[in-house]
């Protein structure tokens, strides 16, 4: 496929993702994936020829990291921002992706309704969730807002805010169209604070999803953990795995081998 | 205090706790505490004057850990299995406790019940559990049969199957009883499985007792979680602080420095 022009607005930059030559554009000030998304992306399995959904898709990035290291067959990214959709739709046509990977412009509540509308950065042409994603979904990710509400916000209607605290979705929505969009026994993996595990769990089983796979991110092995990696089952019985915990740093500055291995770092 | 003559059976031994120089009283075959209530009894913390209840006492292990450890003011350890409760008060009378703890023979399910009676082993005197905890109780720790049902048993009425299996207790009933115990503000902590933390985690909200604080125990630092230590909070709001992970072994047959200085193994 010939690479078509992308354009790079003044406040943007693009970055290696040192996997199978793909960039990704980010501004330049604030709004960048994190680890977080870089963790879920190494913690979520797609399998062959599978379909994955990622909610609140931000930048890109797990859409983009799961093409590369899985081989399901289609990736969807749902961003609520238009501007940030459609830096991040850029960044997969940047890298040739198009027929692999689909930015979708909407807010995932729209996923709760009937007839819920979404549209396509590009083309614009607006379809309903429902019709897209009618044959039940695999795999749905999500590195959701962390944050309750608006608590503590300077601007709430900024494009960081929006993707930090739970302005245009809450935490129990997330899992609602996650449970919505999957098929019986397809696995959502979400990126968390474990400040909020409670919470988690009950809006997890609340949606039928069983959690069954956990991870704790430590970030030296001595202190608490700061995030939390979990995968659930939709319509599974009740049974999980606290996996090995990952800790990221084995000194200030230095990550552990695993993560330079397992997250390639 | 002198000490009384206290009978030891054929089938027990004596273990020195190595703390106090408490010693306590366990069966030659099957029936002896686990590491299971050593780092339960390290996670709990009883505050100078505190009353602390433990369901599902068995070898009384846990009030007489917490005794040596913290400066609680009155323990009582809940047993149903009657020889069970009579062989945990005698250790308690072997290290001259009689005073400060106190075994009571009960199903926990009485708790549950308006007038649910117990008894003490020796006095034999039966009484009601409202009567006794009657002002609410600052912490009550359990380390309860973590298997469900009697799935897979030889002979439910063993001793060691009903201090494994919930035959005479269930997950719920058990966080149930502590909810109906403590206090506003009072403390719950349980070690468990975390192949059942989905479980727990509804089993403590539905008895509005919000988990705040966890920590997994893994066998090695590279296996996945084989126990977890929770603490939750009577009517408190949701927030979870997931500790630092117990590592158990260095190296096979060796514990870590943590296991010999925190569990004082």
């Amino acid at each position: 496929m010939t690479e078509e022009e992308i354009r790079i607005l003044e406040d943007e930059r693009v970055d290696d993702l040192m996997r199978n030559g793909y960039r990704i554009i980010q501004k330049k000030e604030g709004f960048c994936f994190g680890m977080d998304a870089v963790l879920l992306s190494g913690f979520v399995s797609v399998r062959k020829n599978e379909t994955a959904v990622d909610l609140g898709t931000g930048t890109g990035i797990i859409p983009i990291l799961l093409r590369a290291k899985t081989e399901g067959r289609s990736f969807y990214g749902i961003e609520v921002q238009e501007q940030v959709a459609e830096m991040a739709d850029r960044s997969v046509r940047l890298n040739g992706l198009s027929g692999e990977i689909r930015i979708l412009q909407g807010n995932l509540r729209q996923i709760l309704e009937e007839g819920g509308r979404t549209s396509f950065p590009r083309a614009g042409a607006p379809g309903s969730f429902e019709e897209l994603f009618a044959g039940g979904i695999d795999v749905v990710t999500s590195n959701p807002p962390y944050m309750k509400g608006e608590h503590g916000l300077q601007n709430p209607q900024e494009m960081k805010a929006i993707s930090r605290h739970e302005i245009l979705c809450t935490l129990p929505e997330v899992c609602a169209a996650a449970a919505k969009l999957l098929r019986t026994g397809g696995r959502f993996y979400m990126v968390h604070r474990p400040l909020r595990l409670s919470e988690i769990m009950e809006a997890l089983r609340q949606n039928r999803l069983e959690p069954k796979r956990m991870k704790f991110v430590h970030p030296f092995i001595d202190r608490e953990a700061n995030m939390v990696l979990i995968e659930a089952v939709k319509d599974a019985k009740s049974q999980c795995r606290v996996e090995k915990p990952v800790i990221v740093y084995r000194e200030p500055g230095k990550y552990t081998e695993e993560i330079y291995e397992t997250y390639g770092y």
